[in-house]
C-alpha cells in the first residue's frame, strides 16, 4: 500500500475552513515601546479587503499622501487589496486619522509628536495634534498588525505615545564613499519606521564635497570626483525626509576636515596647496585660513546659498581635528595669532567658530559642532555634539549649552544593540537627545545598512521610550521582528550580506560558510584602519564586508551558553547542551567544504586562520560540552591548550575579522578547568 | 588528549605558502559565447595589484569614463585594491584597450559592435573600431577572470567577435507598475554584461502615461497617478544606456491603449470620455480619433518634443489590439469610415499609422509598430515587432518589411530559458534580432528582476553567438555562473525572492518553505490573470511572487531523474538516486515545520494544497524509486492513485503557483507502472 495514498485521501478532505478563532493573545512587537499601553479584553479589529481607511477633517496635502502610502504597507504587510480603501464606510471596519492641526508640514526640533492609537472591534483611531503624530501613529499601527488562523487583525489597544527625546538622529557620512540618493530615501524610510526623526549628512570633509554650490561651482567641480547631490537631488531627499516628520541636518565640517573645499577654492586654506579631494583617510593638517575676511566672506555666500536648499533651523559646523599645524606653519597666521593674544589653535578656532555662528544667525540658523568647537564666547543658541562622553556633556551643561549625546553611538565601532541600549545617558537640562553615526571610511553604499541595521532599532527605542523600558532580552526579541520588517520595505541590511557570500563562494549557497560567517564580526573601525589602510578605492567585497557587527548568532550563543551553565531547570540545560551540541559540530563540519571552497578563492584564502581557528574551536567546544555533562574537568595541559587557542583565535587575521564566540568559549572552560 | 590539540598543532604550522601551481585549466563562462574563440598554451596574464590598464591612443570622455567603470568593476570581482591603475606600466602586467575611431559615442541599429580581445602572460588587448566593440571587449575580459591557487588571472585566449544580430532588446513595461530610475539603471547594466542594445520601454498605455511632456503636462498630470519620469531623468537614463552601448527605443501605444492620453486631453478620443489612467487591466475600447485632423496635430508636437529626449532613430508607436468598437459606434467616425470605402477597423487604422510614420518621418524618425499595424500602405523604413510568430514574419517579410522577433520571448509566460534558447529563429532578410518582453501586469519594481533574469541570458546569447552554439546544458552551466555576476552586480533576481520568503515565513531563514518554493513557479501570466484578477493595487507579496520562472531546480531534478532512467553507468545511476532520495525525503519532511508556519500565516493558508501535494509527492517519488531499484511495478490502484495525485497537483490552487516537478515525477511513474 502506497503511503500517498492516506495522504491523497487526507487531501481530498481539505476544507477551506476559515475558523473563527478567537484572536490570538496580543504579540507586542512595538520598537520603540510607547509612553502608555493598555490591552483590552476586546476583540480587536478584524482587518480585511473591505476595511477602510480615512482622514477626519484636517486634510492636508502631505497627510494624504502619507495616508496613501500608509495604505500601500498596510496592503504589503497583509498580502490583502483594499477593495475602496478611501471610502469611509461606517459599517465596515475603519481605520481613522484625526489631526487637530495639520497646516505644519516641515518638521522642527520640538514639534508637537505626541499621538494616540485606540483600537475597538470597529475601528482604530489615530489621533494627534499635528501630522508628525499622525505619522508615527501610522508606524505604531503597522507594527500592531498581526495575523491567526482566521486573518489580519489589530489587537485591542489604547495606546497614549509621546517622546523621550526632541532629536533622535543618525548620521550618514557621504564624503567618505558617497552615498546615492536611493541609500538615503530607504534609510529615511527605516528611520521613520523606528520614530526617529533627524538625518545628519555629514556632506564635507578630506575626501569629498557631496552638495551642488551654484554659486562656488568649483566646490563639487574639484572636490568631489564627480559624485554629489544636485540641488534638485537634495530638495527631493528634503522633501522626502519631511513627508516622513524627519529633519535633515546639513554638516559643513570646518575649519579642519576641509581640503576638499580648498581643491577648487585654494583661497581658503591656509597653505598655498594645490588640494584635492583625498582618497586615504589621513587626519591632514589642512584648514581654513580664519584670519582672513575672504573666508567669511565666502562662507556668509556659501551659506546663504545653503539657506535655500536646507530648510532646517540647525546647519553643523564640525569643527573637529583641527590640529593647528597649518596655522602654526604660516608665518601671517602665527603672527596674527601673538597679536590677539591667542596661545593655542583653539582659541583661534574660536574666534572663527564665533564669527561663523555670527553668519548662520544672520540667515535665521542655528549653529552646532563637535565637542572641539565648544567655546564659552559663543552666542547663545548653539548646540554641542558630544563624541566624548560624560566629561564633554558636563563641560558644554557648565556653559549652559544644549546637547546631541553621540559618544556611545558610533556605528562604525563594534558596540552590540545590547550595549548601545545600555549605555548610561547623562542627565542634565541640556539633553537634546543624541544620533547614532556610521562614519563612512569603511562602508560604502552595498554594505552600510548592514552596519547600520539592526543596531539603531535599540537606539531609536533608548531615545523615544521611557527609560523603565530597559529589558535586553525584550528587546532583542522585539529588534529581530522589526529587522525582518526593514527587510521587506527594502532595506539591505540582510540582503546585501548574503550577496556578498555568494559573491566570495560563487555559489547560490554555502551553507559552511554562512556557519563560519555567523560567528565572525568585522573588526573595530579604527584596528581595520590602521592594519588593513583601505582607501576610498579599497573593494569592500570581502568576507569582512559581508560579516556584521553583532550578528544574530552572536546574543543567542551568549544566552544558550549562559542557560547551559546557570539554569536551575533540567530540561533547560538538555535543551541548551543539544543545541550547544549541535552549533559545534557545524563548526567542526564546515572543514571539507571550506578547503574545498578555498583551494582557487584568494578572498578565503585570507581567512584562513579564522577557518582552522573555528573547527578547533568547535572540537574545543563539544569537549567543554562532555566534560561537564560528565562532571568531569580538563587536565592542566588540556587547559594550557585550549587557552593558547582562544588567545590564538582572538589575535588579528589577514581577513580582519573577528569572533564573537570566544567569551562564552571561556565561560564554559572556567567551568570544566 | 584532546582532538583540539592536534589541530592546533596543526594552525601552528600554517605557513602562507602562496603556491605557484600552473595556471588552472580554462573554464568557459563567457555568455554569450564569441564567435571565434582559440586558447594558446601560454599561461596567461597574472592579475595583482599591479596590473595597469590604459587607453591606447583615440580616447574620448565616454570610453575614459568606461575604463574608469570597467577599473572598478576589475576589482570588485577579485577584492585587489589597484595601485596606479592608469599609468601605463609596460615592465607590469598591463590591459590595453584600442580604439581604432572613438568618435561616435550613441548607439545606432548597425553600429560596428566587434572587437578581438588577446591575452598572453604581458598583457591583455582588446581592439575594436568603436567604442561599443570596445565595451562588449570589455565585457568579455570581465567575464574571463577567474583564480587558482596563486590568485587572480586571464586565461590566454584569442576571441575575435561580432553579433549575430544587429536588434538585441528587452522590453519593460513601466506603464502597469511603475519602474523608478534605479531598476531600469541596473537593468541596463545587466544588459551590457551580456551584449545586450536595445532596451524598449513602453512608456504608455491604458494604464499610465509615464514620462514627462512639457508642451502636454496633462499627459502626466491626469494621467500618470504621479508616477513618471521627468524629462530630466530620462535624459540620465538615454544617457547612461548610451554609455553601454544601449539604444533607447520609447514605445507610445496608439491608438488603442491610450486611454492614459485622454484622461487630460479628451479631445484625443472617439468617445467623450471622462477618461482616467486604469487601475484594471481590461482590454479597453478607447482608441484615438484617427478622423480628425486634430488628433494628428497633437500627435505631431508630442513626437517634436519627444525627439529632443530620444536620440534614437526608432519610435515604436504600438498598434495592437485596437478592437474597433469606440469607432464603429461613434456615428461621426462610422460615416467617415463609410466615406472612405473602409469596411473593417484595420483599414482606419493603417490610415492613421501612415499619417504617423509621415510624421515621424518628418522629425526624423523611423516607425515601428506591433504585427497588428503593418499594412502595405505604410511607407518603407517600417519595422514590423512580431508577437504572432511564423506566418506574421512570413506576412512582413511578403512587404519586404524588417522585423524584430518577440514571438518566443514573451518573459510573462512560463517559458524555460532551454525553451526560450532553442526557440526555432525564422530566416530571411527583414531579420534584425529580436526582444524579451516583460510585460508589467504582474510585476513590480521589487519582483522583476527575478522575472526578467536570468531568463535573458538565454535569449542575449540566442542573439549574439552563432546558431552552432546550442548545447543547452552548457548554456546552463554558464547561465549559472552569469546569473550570480549579475547578483553581484546589484542586480535583485536573487535577493528578492529571498527577502520575499522571509517575509512570508516571517523569519530569516525557513529551510523548509525554501523546499517547497524551489519546486514551484508562477502560474502563466494569462492564467493568473484571468484566475486572481489582479490590478495596479495587488500587492505582490505572495509565493506566487517569490517563486520564479524555470527555477534553478526545474532543470537540476529533471536531469537527475533523466540520469537515474537513462545513464547506462551504474555509479551515475547511484548517485542519482541518492540525490533523488534526499530530495524527496526533503520534501516529505516539509510537513511539520510548514504546518506550524502556516497556523497563524494567511499567505501560506492559499498554498495548503500545494503544501500538502509536496508530501504527497515526496512519497511517491521514493516508492517510484524503491520499486525502479527493486525492479518491481506498482499495482494496478496504486498506479491510479498516483495517476490521481499528478493530476491533481497539476489544477490551478488558491496561490496561482505550479509544479515544477510533475513531468519527472510522470517518467518515473511510467517506469515502474
Amino acid at each position: 500500500m502506497l503511503r500517498s495514498i492516506a495522504l491523497l485521501a487526507f487531501l481530498c478532505h481539505v476544507v477551506a475552513c476559515s475558523s473563527s478563532a478567537a484572536q490570538a493573545p496580543f504579540v507586542n512587537a512595538l520598537v520603540p515601546q510607547p509612553r502608555e499601553l493598555q490591552v483590552s479584553a476586546d476583540p480587536g479589529l478584524s482587518f480585511s479587503q473591505t476595511t477602510s481607511v480615512f482622514l477626519q477633517a484636517a486634510a492636508s496635502g502631505p497627510l494624504s499622501a502619507a495616508t496613501s502610502r500608509f495604505i500601500v504597507r498596510l496592503q504589503s504587510t497583509t498580502g490583502i487589496e483594499l477593495t475602496t480603501p478611501l471610502v469611509p464606510n461606517h459599517d465596515a471596519a475603519s481605520i481613522v486619522i484625526h489631526v487637530a492641526d495639520a497646516s505644519a508640514s516641515q518638521p522642527t526640533l520640538g514639534m508637537d509628536e505626541s499621538y494616540s492609537l485606540n483600537v475597538d472591534s470597529h475601528r482604530a483611531t489615530i489621533e494627534a495634534n499635528t501630522i508628525f503624530g499622525a505619522y508615527h501613529g501610522m508606524e505604531t499601527l503597522l507594527q500592531l498588525l498581526q495575523s491567526n488562523g482566521s486573518g489580519w487583525f489589530l489587537p485591542p489597544v489604547h495606546i497614549v505615545d509621546t517622546p523621550r527625546f526632541p532629536w533622535r538622529g543618525l548620521l550618514l557620512d557621504p564624503s567618505r564613499h558617497f552615498l546615492p540618493v536611493p541609500v538615503l530615501l530607504r534609510t529615511l524610510d527605516a528611520m521613520a519606521a523606528v520614530k526617529m526623526n533627524v538625518l545628519h549628512l555629514h556632506l564635507t570633509d578630506f575626501q569629498g564635497f557631496r552638495i551642488e554650490s551654484r554659486v562656488f561651482p568649483r566646490l563639487t567641480a574639484d572636490g568631489s570626483d564627480g559624485e554629489f547631490y544636485t540641488q534638485d537631488q537634495m530638495r527631493a531627499v528634503v522633501a522626502y525626509a519631511a513627508a516622513r516628520g524627519i529633519r535633515i541636518v546639513p554638516e559643513f565640517d570646518m575649519p579642519g576636515h576641509s581640503m576638499s573645499w580648498m581643491a577648487g577654492y585654494p583661497q581658503l586654506a591656509s597653505a598655498p596647496g594645490p588640494f584635492h579631494a583625498e582618497h586615504s583617510y589621513h587626519i591632514f593638517a589642512a584648514a581654513m585660513d580664519p584670519t582672513r575676511e575672504s573666508t567669511y566672506e565666502f562662507l556668509d555666500r556659501f551659506f546663504e546659498e545653503m539657506t535655500h536648499i536646507f530648510p532646517d533651523q540647525y546647519v553643523h559646523i564640525g569643527g573637529d581635528e583641527t590640529n593647528g599645524v597649518a596655522w602654526k606653519s604660516n608665518p601671517r597666521i602665527a603672527a596674527y595669532m601673538k597679536a590677539h593674544g591667542y596661545a593655542k589653535p583653539s582659541e583661534l578656532q574660536a574666534e572663527f567658530s564665533r564669527r561663523v555662528q555670527r553668519i548662520l544667525n544672520r540667515h535665521g540658523r542655528k549653529m552646532i559642532g563637535w565637542d572641539e568647537a565648544l567655546s564659552p564666547d559663543l552666542l547663545s543658541g548653539f548646540v554641542v555634539q558630544n563624541r566624548r562622553g560624560a566629561t564633554s556633556f558636563a563641560a558644554a551643561a557648565t556653559q549652559n549649552r544644549q546637547t546631541i549625546y553621540s559618544q556611545p553611538y558610533y556605528l562604525d565601532h563594534h558596540s552590540s544593540s545590547a550595549e548601545i541600549y545600555a549605555a548610561k545617558l547623562p542627565t542634565g537640562q541640556g539633553m537634546l537627545g543624541g544620533e547614532a553615526c556610521m562614519w563612512g571610511e569603511e562602508v560604502n553604499a552595498q554594505t552600510i545598512d548592514s552596519r547600520v541595521w539592526p543596531r539603531t532599532i535599540a537606539f531609536a527605542e533608548r531615545m523615544w521610550s521611557p527609560p523603565q523600558v530597559s529589558d535586553v532580552e525584550d528587546m532583542y526579541r522585539r529588534l529581530r521582528i522589526e529587522s525582518l520588517r526593514l527587510d521587506a520595505m527594502g532595506l539591505e541590511h540582510l540582503s546585501n550580506p548574503q550577496r556578498l557570500l555568494r559573491h566570495i563562494s560563487r555559489s547560490l549557497s554555502s551553507p559552511e560558510l554562512e556557519t563560519l560567517a555567523a560567528t565572525l564580526q568585522p573588526e573595530d573601525f579604527i584596528v581595520r584602519l590602521q592594519r588593513q589602510k583601505p582607501t576610498r578605492d579599497t573593494p569592500l567585497v570581502g568576507l569582512v564586508d559581508a560579516v556584521v557587527f553583532d550578528p544574530p548568532f552572536e546574543h543567542e550563543f551568549d544566552r544558550t551558553v549562559d542557560a547551559f551553565l546557570h539554569s536551575t531547570d533540567d530540561a533547560a540545560i538538555n535543551q541548551a547542551a543539544s543545541t550547544l551540541r549541535r552549533d559545534f559540530q557545524s563548526w567542526v563540519n564546515t572543514g571539507p567544504a571550506l578547503d574545498q571552497l578555498t583551494e582557487s578563492n584568494p578572498e578565503l584564502k585570507k581567512v584562513t586562520e579564522r577557518r582552522h581557528e573555528l573547527i578547533a574551536l568547535g572540537h574545543l567546544g563539544l569537549e567543554e560540552l562532555e566534560a561537564r555533562q560528565h562532571h568531569e574537568h580538563l587536565s592542566a595541559p588540556d587547559v594550557a591548550m585550549a587557552e593558547q587557542l582562544l588567545q590564538r583565535a582572538a589575535t588579528p587575521d589577514e581577513g580582519y575579522v573577528d569572533f564573537i564566540v570566544l567569551q562564552p568559549l571561556e565561560q564554559l572552560l572556567r567551568a570544566v578547568r
